[in-house]
């Protein structure tokens, strides 16, 4: 047992290493950590706990955590089903989620919350399983009393002293301290390099089509939007593009697309992007083959051989053949498939990599090094690329890409937005189908106020008219997204710079949201009492100042709890109420939105107008804008301007003024404040 | 990469070591393997493959066991969901059952099949990974091509050289080779000890009363029993008897039962026997608490100490106690419950323990030593024991306890009867509950063709007489189970004596019943298209001679495949067909059942007469006796006799005669055939 000495390194921030030998995930990823963000803008909280410390076990590390018994926990890792974790066994690693919330998902960041204002990020590539706070020592301090089952009422759960975490080697343990979890969160993003810097196009409207498709075939599908009023921003490629996919070659299909280069201009022209499809496994079609054969592992996946990507010569092989042949006529991003597992589609634990890398290690970062690897082949030509990636890990922040998956549950989809925030990453919840036009429209509702609103055509060629009596609605939801698009720039802004997650689950902004349940004893489906920690997941705060309660399809009214504070409808901009539950219904037209008073959100008209909504009788805000697409913001070309509003006899009188910034970048036709 | 070098032990038994150090689950059980049976009853089949080797990756040792791309494969482990398992990724750990067949399971015995006719064993105590013939390595010799997804049609699927398995430290490996799955599987049984020797009474009718009862309650409800003529053989316990449970004092509690002794002799009066309910974790107020704390883990479960099973001397203590406190005063056997898991109701993989061995290996072991300590502690009194656990390991076959868990489902229940005779274990699908009449009673008929009828009440207090309007039908199929004794304690023998299971699969005795169906390809559900193999599982033999075709809950009629051979209708004795499908019905007082041409099946009558039930025109059997309590057939105090038949114009003529043994036990009042 060694007592583990943590020293501060930033505002409330705190590390140690469990030994010599660490290689940590943010040491492999190599994001620049945003401290003077962090201390400019958060307090320097104290460590939180005394009596950190660590076990050697086996061939594994332990480190055990103090809790109070009463804590609520939070993460690690992306969930699906729900937010806390209190007693939760999680045996993290990286993999597609499987129904369960059992450790095994897109992204398992070793990184998890407590209530009490702190995060504990544990930075090991390897697979790390979590004790959520239920292991009882034999030589506890402060055990639970026993129980006697036999002469009831008993539960299962015993709290602990301690989280404990177990892995191989070596770990680098961060603390970040503040004084909400809010705080934490934005102190690990920004220590993770700070939230992504989207491009305003990838705030658009984006389409994937047909697997199958050809360059005629895309470009027809154009048309068919173009017709029919839908605005395209990014049209995404499916595997079809390659010339051998499954594994795949990175090539074009001289057949389907004789000049990509022509193709992509011609979409470019258009203001539409392209967005390619990959997996990582390489065909022995593809030019790079012999190449990148002597730096990949000792099995295969799909036939094709697996690059180490925690060797920079293997990413360097790929982002050479991508500049060439995508990057530099045009094409604008990538989804990355397939990089998460399934276990069955992937490498086993025991293939052999030429770092010398464990298969864990290489799976666990598969994702996020694809990822920087994108990421910086953009960055080089002063490009910001947005895309999709299936695998994700500590340093996901920085990473422009959106999480998505096979599961295509809208509760779980939903859920998936909420966690999302506590450990990360941008998660999106796609349209691929419905069952109902009803169904069609709340699930594009709920892509609305998402990192990404996409429909996902890539197996059945569905369009976004599928239900013709609810083409319209869809249509003006996709608009009343791409109205947005001033908020939710301001809400990436706020992400980059203070860390803060554009789509929060309830607890980060007002604590206690959660509820407790007892479940049932019954001795067909649960033959425990067990006492669970719920958290709200079905209403989320979307920027500063909106607060999103999604429709489910089939529901026609549904509870919503405002938290304390004033809260105004959006669409009326009455007073609806603090602190209170209400039972609402809502037209399959609208999205129930309730706004902070004295919120002002800024979105933009059809005619290029800013219309900046003002909630409440007087309030300030802010309106971020830079050029969209380069990091020239970096270089002082941005407009940081400051809002304030009066409403006085229903009119509202509003302020606009620029106070930081080299530029005004968009141009306004007018501003309006109402 | 090491050859490994595999001996001959037995007919068609290879074995071979990874390394010097092996600490097998077989050791540690230390059943005497029945090499004469194996010899004296089976072929001497050559190995079946060549190019068997191993490497050490990291802290794991690989098995690379070579495979015909087309061998069909079954198991390791206990499943509920399919039988065949090829292409599967399976995580093998004891853990409750949690929903998919992932490797986590009551019994991972690191045991399977090739429909090749052979078994491979890995024989460790560590949680050990199989890749079940997907993984196709760099190097392989005869890869699969690589395919276009691009280009359709594409399968998910990697048909692989080798099962690759990967486990922490060293292991013994051993092939059981033979003509069929079902000599690889007899022989991997009798190697464990050969099949379980249950006790008569243990074929009859159990019921578990609510875990509050106290004495008279118990004494009140045998009383309701006998008003209704639902003659009990086994009365189980539930946590309420211990002084204390989660976790234990193995103590009477007082208020409850202040004369145990009086109170199970009373019960042996009527020939009803008393079940305990346990679990392994420690109670501070259990008298062997100081006792055991040295020998115990550290980390507790539900606040009790974790006894290291594979410490003699904790065995011991508890052996003792037991003894004293239980089987002295005449208690039947346990139900061992929570030995398996569920993760977050077991010590941390973590955890320390006395022996020094892993905590996986000490919770791998947990339900077999257990069991073992049991079984050891009734056979030094020469008394048969029978009874119930959650968690099984190599060496199961010949412990005297059926595995169950809380899932509850019907289909899954019956998927685990048909699974459990490729793995080596009994499997009870229980009676819990149901929501129609017509469920209760297809339930209780499934557990007619299963190891025990049992109806377990510890949390609903339920009685056989739930539904009204079925109550006879309930009462009628207890009888019929009863009346089944001389047959199923046959095919018990025939597990003793040549490692047939009593309940087997269809694939063992006949090869080829499976089918392979691919997965559609579908966006919004499976996106991956996949070659899957199915076994039928609806269908199962019980003992020699007998198919059972269970009718689900809702069902009114069902497809059964009779396979080659003549099937003879249970009930009319009529021919039912060959080789082909039916489609049938069933009214709900019937399950129902096929017989093989040929078959006698010896059946008592209330009376206390025998019935030799014959089918087809001619054919032979045999009848196994004893005591059916103790071990005094190991010194020829059984009955073995043959049993042949003719019919002639209706009427048949049927000879019965005892050919081995010393004593005919049973005095059979008369003995008929029809």
């Amino acid at each position: 047992m060694n007592s583990l000495s943590l020293k501060k390194i930033a505002a409330g921030v705190y590390t140690a290493k469990t030994g010599d030998k660490t290689d940590g995930v943010l040491s492999l990823v190599a994001n620049e950590p945003k401290i003077e963000a962090i201390n400019n803008n958060y307090s320097d909280a104290p460590l939180p706990f005394d009596g950190i410390f660590t076990e050697k076990v086996g061939n594994k590390t332990v480190v055990c955590i103090p809790r109070n018994l009463s804590e609520r926990h939070y993460g690690p890792g992306l969930r699906f089903r729900s937010l806390a974790t209190n007693f939760s066994v999680l045996h993290m690693r990286c993999d597609h989620y499987g129904g369960s919330d059992n450790g095994r998902t897109h992204v398992p960041t070793p990184f998890y919350l407590s209530d009490a204002g702190y995060g504990v990020f544990i930075d090991t590539p390897e697979f790390i399983t979590f004790y959520m706070g239920g292991t009882v020592r034999t030589d506890a301090k402060n055990p639970p009393e026993e129980q006697n089952r036999g002469r009831g009422p008993w539960s299962a759960d015993t709290p602990s002293e301690f989280v404990e975490a177990s892995f191989e080697g070596d770990a680098d343990v961060y603390v970040f301290a503040g004084e909400s979890m809010l705080e934490a969160v934005a102190k690990f993003n920004l220590f993770c390099g700070g939230g992504a810097r989207i491009p305003k196009w990838g705030l658009g409207f984006w389409h994937r089509t047909h697997t199958q498709f050809d360059e005629n075939d895309v470009k027809n599908e154009i048309k068919l939007f173009e017709e029919r009023n839908f605005d395209l921003d990014v049209i995404g490629l499916e595997p079809g593009w390659h010339s051998n996919s499954y594994p795949c070659s990175y090539e074009w299909d001289e057949q389907r697309f004789p000049d990509p280069k022509e193709f992509v201009s011609s979409l470019l022209k258009k203001d539409i992007r392209v967005n390619l499809w990959e997996n990582l496994f390489v065909s022995k079609k593809a030019k790079i083959y012999e190449e990148i054969m002597p730096f990949c592992g000792s099995h295969k996946v799909w036939n094709g051989i697996v690059p180490d990507f925690t060797l920079e010569k293997a990413r360097e092989i790929i982002a050479n053949q991508h500049k060439k042949e995508h990057i530099d006529i045009g094409v604008s991003g990538y989804k990355i498939d397939e990089c998460d597992g399934y276990d069955e589609w992937l490498f086993p634990d025991h293939t052999s990599f030429p770092s010398g890398r464990s298969a864990a290690a290489v799976r666990n970062t598969l994702g996020i090094l694809a990822q920087k690897n994108i990421y910086n082949a953009f960055r080089k030509e002063n490009k910001r690329t947005y895309g999709l990636v299936r695998a994700s890990a500590a340093g996901s922040a920085m990473m422009p890409f959106c999480i998505y998956n096979d599961c295509y549950s809208f509760e779980q989809y939903l859920t998936g937005l909420a966690s999302s925030s506590l450990t990360g990453c941008l998660w999106v919840p796609e349209v691929r189908d419905a069952q109902t036009p009803e169904e069609w429209v709340r699930r594009f509702q709920m892509c609305v106020f998402s990192p990404m609103l996409m429909l996902n055509a890539w197996a059945n060629g569905v369009k976004p008219w599928k239900f013709k009596e609810v083409e319209d609605t869809v249509r003006e939801t996709v608009r009343f997204r791409k109205s947005l698009l001033p908020y939710l720039y301001n809400a990436f802004y706020t992400y980059a710079e203070k860390g803060i997650p554009p789509f929060r689950a309830m607890c980060l902004d007002f604590s206690g949201t959660g509820s407790q349940k007892r479940s049932g004893l019954d001795h067909t489906e649960s033959p425990y009492e067990t006492l669970r920690l719920f958290d709200t997941y079905d209403q989320y705060m979307a920027g500063d100042s909106i607060m999103v309660c999604p429709m489910r399809p089939g529901e026609k009214t549904r509870k919503i709890s405002l938290p304390a504070g004033e809260w105004y409808d959006w669409y009326t901009g009455e007073y609806a109420g603090s602190g209170e539950m209400l039972q609402i219904e809502c037209p399959l037209e609208k999205i129930p939105l309730y706004v902070k008073g004295g919120a002002m959100i800024p979105t933009v008209e059809k005619d290029g107008s800013l219309t900046v909504r003002c909630y409440g009788n007087s309030g300030s805000g802010f309106l971020y804008d830079d050029d969209g697409e380069s990091f020239d913001f970096e270089n002082g070309k941005y407009a940081y301007c400051e809002m304030s509003f009066i409403k006085e006899n229903g009119a509202v009188t509003g302020k606009i003024e620029k106070t930081r910034g080299d530029g005004f970048v968009s141009e306004y036709k007018a501003v309006r404040f109402i």
